[in-house]
């Protein structure tokens, strides 16, 4: 599961050696932290020697940059592609919280990583990180908003219920493993439903 | 904040020098992860030689189930505490998800340190981590289903609605920091109302 999710996250990426080099990366973070990961183990797992890692990747600190690229990216990506298919707020609430916990779910592995080591990456790493999470908090407080002025919702303290509906989808990466837990998209459906009620 | 909040976890253990080490741990993880820290860098932090670590710690791994020992008693003890003083369900549910709330703002570091290190306990560690855990999602379950049975909430999906609020107040965790945020208790009594309007 976690290694399906993973390839989807990697797949646009080649040659095959930089794809390998991303997975092996966010396997040696989520078990040993950033800081305990060499980038010699993570050529090790990936079927390489550190100096064919080099030519793909400068550093230990441009793996991780580039595994939060991707997966900020590709969040925002499922949601906004979820959200074209709903017109009225509370379908658009249910889209945005579905579509970012299937992907915290299918991605639990690289979601936590990024979430866990974000403050690894230097100043300039992150300030191409910033606007990725300030777009996806921004496009909920939109939606939440929207259905306030339509009448649809009753929420009075947005700032609250931005910030929980948030933690409700991305702390999916903490908690969820597909053994003993609904499918993915049954999570993501019934987060959904629970975010309507929350809102109305 | 994160000092005072730690403070009070700590508060109850002696010698000083036992206290110290806790709370050096808890930074050291937090800053470089479990795996990278050496019990050198601890003792360092509280100003003593490793020799004196051992005197009060057998291990790193010590340390670390130390401070989730308590840390999973300190919640516990806290939401249990602010549902003695509730007697309705919507007011119940409010109390457990405020105390929580408040709980994981003040202990921010603590808390993220125990959630994100939680699988480095080895497996007898953790057998006495697992019931306190398992103490705390009851709580909440229960609660929940009191309300349904008399009526007092609508929620049809109660696992759905346990996980999403356990979520709500430990993801506070991650997110939290007291500059340009809410205090911990204007953001618990904030929750404690999502929470509601959820169930209802």
């Amino acid at each position: 599961m976690t290694t399906e999710g993973q390839a989807e996250l990697w797949e646009s990426i080649s040659p095959a050696a930089s794809r390998r080099l991303l997975a092996a990366a966010v396997e040696a973070f989520a078990e040993q932290g950033y800081h305990a990961t060499t980038t010699r183990a993570i050529a090790a797992r990936a079927g390489m020697s550190p100096a064919g890692l080099y030519v793909h990747y400068r550093s230990k600190s441009d793996l991780l940059f580039e595994i939060a690229r991707l997966g900020h990216t590709a969040v925002l990506a499922a949601v906004e592609h979820e959200l074209e298919a709903a017109a009225e707020p509370p379908a658009r609430i249910a889209a945005f919280v579905r579509a970012s916990t299937v992907w915290h779910a299918r991605n639990q592995t690289a979601a936590r990583v990024i979430q866990y080591e974000l403050r690894a990456l230097d100043e300039q790493q992150f300030a191409e990180i910033r606007p990725l999470r300030a777009r996806f908090v921004k496009l909920l407080r939109r939606e939440i908003q929207a259905g306030r002025r339509s009448g649809a919702f009753a929420v009075e303290d947005v700032a609250a219920a931005t910030n929980a509906l948030l933690s409700l989808t991305i702390d999916v990466a903490r908690w969820y493993r597909p053994r003993g837990n609904p499918s993915p998209e049954r999570l993501g459906a019934a987060y959904g439903r629970v975010a309507v009620a929350m809102l109305t």
